[in-house]
């Protein structure tokens, strides 16, 4: 038998760490708990420390020391705080594969340290590759890392292109559920509030990349995630609604044969497809019946009143630092939406005014990424006011 | 470059054997016809020997082989009639590759052959299998034999199994369109004509394996093909009705994570990756379209109305020479129908009571094979008669 998988879990307290540790639990012949870090969940950190006896755990926010200190002082578990421990935590030798569940452009320093470190990274935190796909690629090459992709949907196109390496895509087609306000206008969009864009009808998530999921600027950071992912032009990539989240993505080859990937959206699937690449184990999670789905549907997506995904193709198209503008921008204006200071159309015209103003960097170093990030925040909350 | 595969197409003039020439037309830096075989159509013949200069031609029908003889006489082929000639020429060391698109029980012998000779099989002549899955396994793995799918939905499987052989299959989800009468009941087909059981809603076919699909045989076939192929057992298998006939067929792993293979209904496609694998070449094919397509929809078969299915299932579960039995009612069955001599109900009866009659041999020889084809023949002859 192999040895067991040792696994450093970044945000172990949202919903893909939470579900990460499920399928964890579920393979304890395969996968074992080496590090668990959290932003600010101290409380749920310091329980899943108990059951899952790592060597080492992070709260990111460093207010919450002692209490996990203390929370912990009958286990020996190893406790650090602070952002720059996330990028030390996973160099430990011990550790094999690197799950980033981070949210957000959080995920991008640990993510680099992961693959300096030669580590495998199951890539929960598609910012980090939206930020900066080509400095993550190049060092991913230099290092020989494989970035095992955990979206649904990259996981899909990975999963379809197993033993197809030496045969080129012509497309890559990415589903999107079209999010609570699929066909709505954006007359219709004027008054929407949390609540409503909060209410996804087929996944159950984190609320950033609900928000995200409601104006179509997840399916845009998709697109550039799988550009970097895979290797395709922005042209390459197509975007396809099917409401029911069932064919999670597609991949067309040059002969023109089409293959998908499709189940319930059960996130648990790919998180362990993930771990236990190339294997497939075996597990207990409701199958998909074609009984109870009797049709699935197909819709071109409305460009015109989701803007974030036309802005989206459009700063991959622009390359440079444009997606780590688009990104930071939407990172703030999904807070500020969150926190009632700016509408849900908002959302798109501070992330459109960002890419208009900021300055355009061509090949930018990590320098540029990190300094680009925070002009673009300043930006997006000026214009918010 | 790769030297071009040397292909020996058997059943040259049928509808599969045309669209094999149409890839291998298109692809002459990877692929040559050494042998072409025809069963009567000698005109044809011909004329495709004059086009792609063959090392040799077979007429099966030796009454026709004067008239190829005489018609092929400018050009250096090699011209032989004959049924026995199929199994030679298969043989010849210029071949690397055997097509095989004969109709029906015709393609045993050559087939056994061409495997005997450590030919690759691009088998398009499903009844091969259903008559003797157990005894061209065996040979196969004798000879270290690859037996590639030409029909679609296997093809389909086939492709879904790329880079998967490590992981095993929990389901194969064959899809079927369900043919002219679905929806339709036992009442409905009474008085159904031949010119009616020709009318396949997608596809372009020959008459028997038209017939075949309106009566859901040819499904019936299809899944005692896939036990074969892909080395799953009867309940392992699940029909599922899709109308549209765009998603050719799935494959569920232990996992529950579901690949298929999708694209429109275009019989160059798997013919075209049978005879290119494992690459997939460029070609100029019409692409598959969502936006022509906003709708795929699922149903169960209908076992009640459409016998042939539930029948092809329960000779799968008896085994031994059973598929054999079917098979052979089968073909006797739907000619006699396309002679007028037998109502589309009638059909099933006739596969039903051969079933019933005929002795049970468990593990059956060529011979066995031999001996109960020639035995349900007569018996179902007997009962139309």
């Amino acid at each position: 038998m192999k040895p067991r998988k040792r696994i450093a879990l970044l945000g172990s307290t949202g919903s893909i760490g939470r579900q990460t540790l499920d399928v964890i639990a579920a393979n304890p012949d395969h996968l074992e708990v080496e590090v668990l870090t959290a932003q600010n969940n101290a409380a749920v950190l310091i329980e899943q420390a108990k059951r899952f006896k790592p060597n080492a755990v992070v709260i990111a926010n460093d207010k919450q020391y002692e209490f996990v200190k203390n929370g912990l002082s009958t286990e020996p578990i190893k406790v650090y705080a602070g952002m720059d421990a996330l990028s030390s935590v996973v160099k430990m030798d011990s550790v094999d594969l690197v799950v980033t569940a981070l949210v957000g452009y959080a995920g991008l320093k640990p993510t680099i340290s992961a693959v300096e470190s030669g580590k495998t990274i199951a890539l929960a935190n598609k910012e980090t590759l939206v930020v900066a796909g080509a400095l993550i690629n190049g060092l991913a090459r230099t290092h020989a890392v494989s970035i095992l992709p955990v979206d649904s949907e990259h996981s899909a196109i990975f999963q379809c292109l197993a033993g197809e390496r030496h045969n080129p895509i012509e497309k890559i087609i990415l589903t999107a559920s079209g999010g609570p306000f699929r066909g709505k206008k954006r007359a219709d969009l004027e008054k929407v509030t949390k609540v409503q864009a909060l209410r996804h009808p087929n996944w159950n998530m984190g609320a950033k990349i609900t928000v995200d999921s409601a104006t179509l600027m997840n399916k845009g950071l998709e697109v550039i995630e799988a550009r970097w992912l895979f290797g395709v032009s922005a042209s390459q990539v197509e975007v396809l609604v099917h409401p029911q989240s069932i064919i999670h993505s597609m991949v067309q080859f040059q002969d023109g044969s089409i293959k998908a990937q499709l189940g319930l959206p059960d996130m648990r699937l790919p998180i362990q497809y993930a771990l236990t690449y190339p294997a497939r184990l075996p597990n207990t999670f409701p199958r998909f019946d074609f009984a109870r789905y009797p049709s699935l549907s197909f819709e071109k997506p409305d460009l015109e009143t989701f803007r974030n995904l036309a802005l989206a193709f459009a700063a991959l198209e622009r390359g440079g630092n444009m997606p780590c503008v688009l990104n930071a921008a939407n990172e703030v204006a999904v807070e500020e939406f969150l926190n009632d200071r700016l509408t849900f159309l908002g959302i798109s015209k501070v992330v459109e005014q960002c890419l208009a103003k900021l300055d355009y960097v061509k090949e930018p170093n990590l320098e540029d990424y990190v300094e680009t990030d925070k002009l673009a925040r300043i930006r997006a909350k000026e214009l918010i006011g």
